[in-house]
């Protein structure tokens, strides 16, 4: 018998929703031969990550095992599945890279960032074309979602067939991209598939999801009762939309103008990739500005609030010369994802305060999801008939109810998160090692740790504010002059009414005065007294105690 | 003819859900005799207000006014309408207050942590009941909300009869406290209303609200079918939910735990002003320890994923010497409020991870609003027949969307925010002055301005992180030693690999070198420019620029 075993190991996108980065392996034991699916962001919040400007599933045991690492393949072009690549690619040792056409052209403009060349991608076509990488045979089943070419991946290995859906809808009517060919995917699966690796996110939705091609007819209804400007937001990468948007808009008799980076950049690559062969005809903002605004619909970026975007940017006021007014309406045709909605909120109520109908998705008609709902769960194992499933791309919750559901049809399931590393050999999946998980910040430039107090350091000067304490001593340790305070995100006077600084620096120095040489010679000492001073005063006059750097000044002649 | 005139000058919650302070004034410009309904608190988030405990409206005008001020008169006991009233209870002159039993309650609790004797609140009948507050006569007009006593307020003015309604629904099986009565709705109006001031929140909800008595069945057979330790969570003031849990729970033959002390809080008030006669046997959480689980229910704070709260305790493990476990059920018994929503669904994920079955609202059966929808603000205006609707309680977006409703329905309305007076006395709402409104910050045990930049300040260490750089000259404006420098919230190193603080003091004392007298001399200038030597080197080598605090200490002999 064989010593070798199949692995199945998330790093990201399991336990969460966001930064996707799936491990398989194949081989003996620790020697097991590696490919990697997906390499994706998440996005930070002022609440857990202040400053942060993107997050990764921290990737150190991948990096050590880079040799052992044959390809990365990308199931397709949103963030949280490929945002990291150019981040990642040289810690992950360079490796080849294997997506379809239009995920190619996002990834390589990712890698060219870092300076990295087309080259780097290899463009796969679709099944029944495949692909080697070591043990692995992986070929790009084609599925719907809600940005073009979309693909499952089918991965076959010495133990069998694995299906990896990446994300997915039954959609037969997308619009964009190929419908959801069921005919195919039961061929495919004919064979026997050992394991489904399945999109969990919609599971507690539980009606079938809805055809991209229903929002068309009501965006027309609704664009045929607007009056003056027509503004509506998606998701720029939701080509397929964009263009249902436009065309509505043409028809409409409106001109169209695409505003944010990210809007031209999707539609442009769906055209240079052929994923799209028509779209209306678009203006640029300088001849938007001489439409008369009855005969203007703009497409812009910011559905879910982002302060940069397009859409925040009109919120307060101009951008490139564009204003809303009185009588303009704005549509979202998207969903506010959990923890945007402050941010999507306040856009909605600085448009009202111009006078401008807002109109969502409440209803239900200007959006559809991209993810399969709990029925389509339910008839994607019912088309693939695996062995076993193993739930991905959802919250522990996700995770869990798509193993219950699994296991009350009959089949073997497993709540597998980040770090955990399956053993897929056998009939039933097992649990074979836990390996450090967790996530990787992109902070500026530089890549931190979550675990490394940084972002911690700042959450407590946000919650408590910060006082410098200096002092200096000279060589006899000897004070040279009294400690003073410079105090930052604190108020300026409290219980006893006089400034905090003053009252501050009066206890400090009374402190020092009543200190003994030794604890004036001891620099840990000295500044662990001097905070404790510092925080125990601001308790007093203000209720909170601030984060305190204390800076010992020894001088020597 | 008179010259007095009749104002409405909303200083909170109109342009925001949440802290409400509305003034009604009488008599001749500038000298009206003021009264002031509600006065409550907004909360804070990480995003805006890092560190701050609560936020109430900027009173300044109120508190200039004093002496104007005849009374306050509070509609109910909900955070957002009463909460404030210990904090700025001496600011604002110490003013009578009205409100009914229970409320009154609520409101001497807080008045006593600012040691105000419970005579500081009188407690007031309802309608036909009246108060005289100088040229005001106001009645309490029981209405249906989700916590007991809820009141409009009739308030009767030389120039007519104005009603405010509070919030409110029209509930006519509250379960606690009065039904909505259209009949003496009906009568109060019939004399003619001038104004109608009118809850927002609901107005784009588009179907007849629910009675909170359609809870209590769904609830029932919930528990019914749970197997392990159920724990519901629910908003403490809706002590009719609490009941109907408690009751649903005692019926299943579980005993009943309180956990959290805004629980206990709420019932025991509702309990000493008689709003609540019956109550289930509860149980203390040392006597819940030795109950089998399977007969034990739980009713616990927490609803909004608040992080002390009972509920997010229990999320991370044992509180009160109790912990979930798998098996257990987990109800919200409660809709998620816009921004809590991460909060929440971290508490949903830290439960499935020990494998509590965790039900929320998403089906509708376990929760219903406590304002009235669309159509019951149109029932409401056709009730009172005002002559004008002025929306409060609301978003922008929400008085707006609420005043052109009223506008079709052939009545005066007009959009009110914050600081925007009023003159009701004509036959539409006309703009008299604006005032200066905004927001106060309680933050520890100091009261500070919302553009005091005390927090913005916060908010950039947390985004930026902090250098404090330290500087030390004598007399002749030599340097005694180098510049150094203090992280704090940032990466030890970055591009060039080198400890960044080393980076920044070698740029720092390169600066120096080369600075002449002139700079040394002016500490103006040279703290500015060692900001910007510590700004742009990190730029440099971090891609960010932090916030920097400059210690220029000068010797003298």
């Amino acid at each position: 018998m064989s010593n070798d075993r199949l692995i199945y190991l998330p790093l990201g996108g399991a336990g969460e929703i966001g930064m996707n980065a799936y491990v398989y392996g194949y081989g003996p034991a620790g020697k097991e031969r590696l490919i990697l699916v997906d390499i994706g962001v998440a996005f930070p919040d002022m609440e857990t990550t202040p400053g942060v400007d993107l997050i990764f599933a921290d990737v150190s045991w991948l990096v050590k095992n880079k040799k052992r690492l044959e390809a990365v393949f990308i199931t397709h072009a949103h963030e949280d599945h490929v945002g990291a690549i150019g981040h990642l690619y040289e810690r992950l040792g360079a490796p080849v890279i294997h997506t379809r056409a239009f995920t190619a052209n996002i990834a390589r403009g990712k890698l060219a960032e870092y300076g990295v060349g087309d080259h780097a991608v290899t463009t796969a076509s679709v099944w029944p074309a495949t692909t080697k990488a070591g043990p692995f045979t992986v070929g790009f089943l084609p599925i719907s979602h809600s940005i073009p070419e979309s693909s499952a991946l089918v991965i076959d290995t010495p133990q069998g067939r694995i299906i990896h859906t990446g994300d997915f809808k039954l959609d037969l009517n997308p619009l964009v991209g190929e419908a959801f060919d069921e005919e195919l995917w039961r061929e495919v699966s004919k064979p026997g598939v050992k394991a489904l690796i399945c999109d969990s996110t919609n599971i507690f939705s539980p009606n079938p999801g809805r055809s991209e091609s229903e929002v068309g007819p009501e965006v027309q209804t609704l664009i045929a009762e607007a009056k003056g400007m027509l503004v509506a937001t998606t998701f720029a990468s939701n080509v397929a939309r964009v263009r249902t948007l436009a065309e509505a808009g043409e028809r409409a008799g409106r001109s169209i103008c695409l505003m944010g980076r990210a809007m031209r950049r999707m539609v442009e690559a769906s055209l240079e990739t052929g994923v799209l062969t028509r779209f209306p005809k678009v203006v640029s903002t300088e001849e938007a500005r001489e439409i008369p605004r009855e005969n203007l619909m703009l497409i812009v970026t910011g559905s879910q609030g982002e302060r940069r975007a397009a859409s925040a940017q009109l919120a307060r006021g101009k951008f490139h010369g564009m204003q809303m007014q009185e009588g303009d309406t704005f549509l979202f045709s998207s969903k506010t994802i959990p923890g945007n909605e402050k941010g999507v909120i306040a856009i909605m109520n600085a448009f009202s305060e111009q006078g401008v109908d807002v109109i969502d998705d409440s209803n239900g008609r200007y959006h559809v999801s991209g993810h399969a709902n709990r029925p389509d769960l339910e008839k994607m194992q019912d088309v693939v008939n695996p062995q076993m499933v193993i739930p991905m791309h959802g919250e522990h919750r996700h995770l869990r109810e798509h193993a219950k559901m699994t296991l009350a049809k009959g089949r073997a399931a497993v709540v597998c998160v980040n770090g955990m590393m399956l053993d897929l050999s056998g009939n039933q999946p097992k649990v074979a090692e836990y390996i450090e998980s967790g996530r990787t910040y992109l902070d500026g430039s530089v890549q931190i740790g979550a675990m490394d107090g940084i972002v911690r350091d700042r959450i407590r000067m946000a919650l408590n504010g910060h006082v410098t304490v200096t002092f200096v001593l000279d060589e006899q340790d000897e004070p040279l002059g009294e400690p003073w305070c410079d105090l930052m995100g604190l108020p300026e006077t409290g219980r006893s009414k006089s400034p905090l600084t003053d009252v501050l620096e009066q206890d400090l120095s009374q402190f020092i005065g009543r200190a003994d040489a030794k604890t004036l010679m001891n620099d840990a000492k000295l500044e662990e007294a001097l905070r404790r001073v510092v925080r125990n005063t601001s308790q007093d006059e203000i209720g909170k105690k601030p984060e305190v750097t204390v800076v010992i000044s020894r001088l020597s002649a």
